[in-house]
Formats: C-alpha cells, structure tokens, sequence
C-alpha cells in the first residue's frame, strides 16, 4: 500500500469516535460488530463522485465529507434505525492535494462524531483521475420494526420534514456563476433525521418513509411505486426552504424536483405533531387508490406530477 | 435516475440469487438483514478500479466481476467467517459499453450464486470516467469466534493455502506484451476459500488468520504487526504457482510479493492437515518472538524479507 493511503488509515483509526457496537475496527480483513438483541440489520451504500455530486472549486472539502456520510445516515433515518458503524473508501487521483483529503476526513468525521458512528473501516485507493467516495452505513432497527417504503395505505396522509429546495436552488445559482447564492450552497450542512424517524418509528406514526435525496417527485414516486398506490400533492403546502436570509422562497420547482435535501417524506393514518424532535414536520397531500401522482396548484386545479429528479440538475456539472 | 442505472438496478433485483438472512432487498433506502443467534456482525469494503485494479483489454469483463466480489469474499472467509449478503455499487462512464456493464455483472452473479449471497442493495452513478466499483460484503461468525490478525503466538507454525503467485506471473507476463501468460490471467479465477476459513475456525487451529491480496509480505506484515511478533519464511516451503500448464513454478519474487492470489496466510500451535476442504495446506515457517521478518534461502542462510507489495507490480497498469 502507498504511503499515503497508509497514513490515511492511520489517521482514521487515531481520529474515529468508538462506538459501543464495534467489537474489531480498522486493522483486521473484516470489521466485527456486535447487533443489539431481538435487532435486525439496516445496511446502505452511496456514491459521492467528483464531477458528478459535487465539484472541488464549488464546495468546501469539510462539506463534500459532511454530506458524503449524511447519505448514508440518511438512509438509516428514513428505516426509522439506528446508525452502528460506518465504512468509507475513498479512492484519490495523486493530483489531489493531501490536504484536500485531511479536510474532507476531517468534515466526515465530525458528524460521525455528533451521532457516535464509529468509522469501522473501509478501503483506500489511488483513482485514475478526481475523487470517489463510497460511504457504507450499517445500523439496527427492532425485528420487523424497520419502516419500509411498501406500506403506505389509500387515505394515508402525507407529511415531509424541515423546507425543501433549497440545496438545489443554491446549485442552480452556481451553475449561472451567480455567487449571491453560493454562500447558502457552501455553508449548508443537511442534518440526518435520525431522531425524527426513529420517533415516528417508535410511535408506529409511519406508515411509508423515504429520504429525499433525489428530490420530492422521485422519491414520492419510489413510494407509490413500493406500496402500488398514487399521490396528491398540494403545491401551496409544500415547505420552501429560504436560499437566502431575509429573501423569498425558492421555486415550487427546486422544491418539487431538487434533491440532496435529506429531509424525509413519510406516509401516516395517525395523528402527527407538527414538530418531531425539534424538527418541522409539514402534511402536504395524501395517499390515493389509483395509480400516478397528481400536483393541485394554487388555483385549485389538479395535473399530473411528473418525476423530475435530481440528475435534471445534476446533468450539467 | 438515468434509465441505464434504472436498467441496472431492475437487472439485478430479477437476477440476485435470495438468502436466508436478508429481509427487504433492493427497493428501500436500506436492506434489512437478519443475523443468526449469539453471531456477530463482519463488514468489509472494497474498491475495484479501472486503471488501477484492472485493464479492460486485459481481462473478460465477467473475470473482472468475479474478482470484485472474491476480493470481499476472501475478508469473510479470513475471519472464518459465513457470507451472508453483497452490495455493490458501480460508477461507469457513458462511454462504456452496455454489454461490459452486463458481462460485469453475470459473472459476480455467477459467484454469488456459487455461495448463495444475495446481491441485496448497492449504488449505481454515472462516474466522470472510467470504471468504478466497491463491493460490501457482510457476514457472520458465533459471538467471539472470529479469527483476528492479532492472535499469532511465538513458536505458532504459518501456513499458507493453495499456490501462491500465479496472478502476479501472468500479469507480469502481460505487462510484457508476452500473450504467452495472457491466457492464465484471462482465465485465472480465484475462489475465496470460505469453507476453509470456516474449517479452521470451528476446530481452533488458526491462531491469526489474513487472505493474501496484497502479495505473502504484504500480508505477513500485517500479522506481525497486529499481533506484536516477528516471523521466519522458508524459500524452499513456499508452494508457488505454475502459470502454464506443464512449465516450471513462477519465480520466487512472485510468489512473496504479488498479489491477488486470494489464498488464506494463517499461524497455528495445532496440528494442521496437510489439506482442509479439499485445498492443499503448506507449512512454510514460524512465527518468532523478535520483530522484523526473515527469509531462510535454498542455501539455509537467512537474509530480512523486505515488504514489497502488489502495487509495486500495479504502478505500471
């Protein structure tokens, strides 16, 4: 191994939080974790390519590895788990700077730290050319508890956490070389929603739940798709996150279709608070018998919602 | 999604052989597996790189697929270790051939039907360039059971399983544009040897155990170091590979530094049958209680067995 991905494993295993779950961490062919009793396994990986999730002259390195493990949390969230350990390999082009790398490392593990997520383990690789990042999270969630997204029910109301759009409105104005809207993309730091999907778990309030990682219109579609069901969505309740202080809300468009919110949407027949764990949580249409998912506008009248997703977006960089 | 990710992942839901342990599959934010009783947990990541891990001209791209799941496969079977579930995610550029991607994919289904691992989750991207994939593999071992890198002893014998060498020989030989090697890396598929972990660690024998990926020195290191001791080789004992039917063994250097060979590197104070599972096992030298590594020649001199691993012969791919 060179080097450099040795000293980078070194490093990771001086700097990882140690959680009560890892029985053997980095330095062995496999991590071994031990699962809580009467505890079944969540398990998911992501993606985070250079040049295709985000751009090095675009976004500050801590953030790219911010985000990079809030995917992974994410999908952890939206199981209604709990995050056990999680594993990174990252491959890096030599032209790469070493301290590009240490920052990236250093964003990552600072929200590995606020949810107590060992980094277990991974691989490390030199790339033929930019940076690839693959973040694997395991956790745990009760025995047949996980909150899947085949169970949303005709009559289930629907309900998204926190604003939305308003990463993908910040990305829009980077790509038209606005920097007025650059400071929002580059401070912006998505929370995992653990708390919240694990109360609404506990709570047996969800009946479907999903991230929204690919925006509002693909991953409702996944759901209706799982749970062989269609969607009203009312364009007037659909949380707009403000881009900038003090400004008016995004589109309805960044909100329906942009992604890397990692809010979550989640299907209920029950009674919801309007604040879960601190967070806003907001109805914004309802579960319908017949296939397909319609959109009813201001004005009161309905059309069909079509799936647009984050690679609409993405396509450009 | 882009609709070949779509494809893909279509592909693989019908495709993906089913196991015992996996509750939700492909089609939710995460997995859900359930572990045996009284086992714990094993995880491992591994990248597999064009340019760096492999060459499309050089190798079938089901070979290629093979190997990507053997690579994690082998970190299972180095624990002693049951494979229970694989993940895969995949990043291809749009240059890459549709029909690369399929034959990928066959022949890392065809493995994971040969142990019955589902292909339970997994990510697909479009990446900036060339080939990309990280493979997950999860497994399980009775609580406590695992064989760790750290558990070698002075006096332990090592022993190694199968022939070492042979990958690095034909790609050797390839990166002389010798075609005469060419056909024994084409068709070389090394089979991690999970029921020989298995076997060693349900009757005790291994005290430390590593699979060999990157090359004997490599690896031993790894143990001596996890388990704070030093180690004696014989030359002589080494059981090398022959590349070509009916040639000579490959060269030494080969068979010490090259990597790939997916056999299991183990220490052990028992008796150990000279094959287990029906793969051969080889004595060839003690662990010692002095640090550093040596080699015991032809001529019974002993001179230090420096470490120089597979990238020394990847550098040039």
């Amino acid at each position: 191994m060179p080097l450099r991905e040795k000293n980078l494993i070194q490093k990771i295993r001086r700097s990882a939080p140690k959680g009560r779950a890892l029985v053997t961490g980095i330095g062995d062919d496999c991590a071994v974790l031990r699962l809580p009793r009467r505890h079944e396994l969540l398990v998911t990986t992501d993606f985070t390519i250079e040049k295709v999730h985000f751009r090095r002259d675009w976004l500050r390195p801590e953030l790219v590895g911010w985000r990079c493990l809030t995917r992974g949390l994410s999908d952890i969230a939206a199981m209604g788990g709990e995050p056990l350990a999680a594993f990174l390999s990252l491959a890096v082009a030599k032209d790469v700077p070493q301290k590009w790398v240490d920052r990236f490392l250093k964003g990552l593990l600072e929200l590995a730290e606020e949810f107590e997520v060992p980094l277990a383990g991974g691989d490390t690789a030199q790339s033929a050319g930019g940076i690839q990042a693959d973040i694997v999270v395991v956790g745990s969630v009760p025995t047949g508890k996980a909150v899947l997204r085949s169970g949303a029910k005709a009559g289930d109301q629907i309900y998204v956490t926190g604003e939305l759009g308003g990463s993908a409105a910040a990305l829009a104005r980077l790509m038209e070389a606005k920097p007025t809207g650059a400071g929002y993309f580059r401070r912006f730091r998505p929370e995992p929603r653990i708390a919240v999907g694990q109360w609404l778990r506990q709570h047996g309030v969800a009946s479907a739940m999903i991230d929204l990682s690919d925006g509002l219109s693909t991953d409702l579609e996944h759901i209706c798709q799982e749970s062989r069901v269609g969607a009203e969505i009312e364009a007037e309740a659909i949380p707009r996150a403000q881009a900038e202080r003090g400004k008016k809300p995004v589109a309805l468009e960044l909100a329906l279709h942009g992604g890397d919110d990692y809010e979550l949407l989640f299907t209920s027949a029950a009674a919801v608070p309007q604040e879960v764990a601190g967070v806003r949580v907001t109805r914004i249409g309802r579960i319908m018998r017949s296939s397909g998912m319609r959109l009813i506008g201001a004005d009161g009248k309905s059309r069909p919602l079509k799936v647009r997703g984050w690679e609409h977006f993405r396509g450009n960089l």
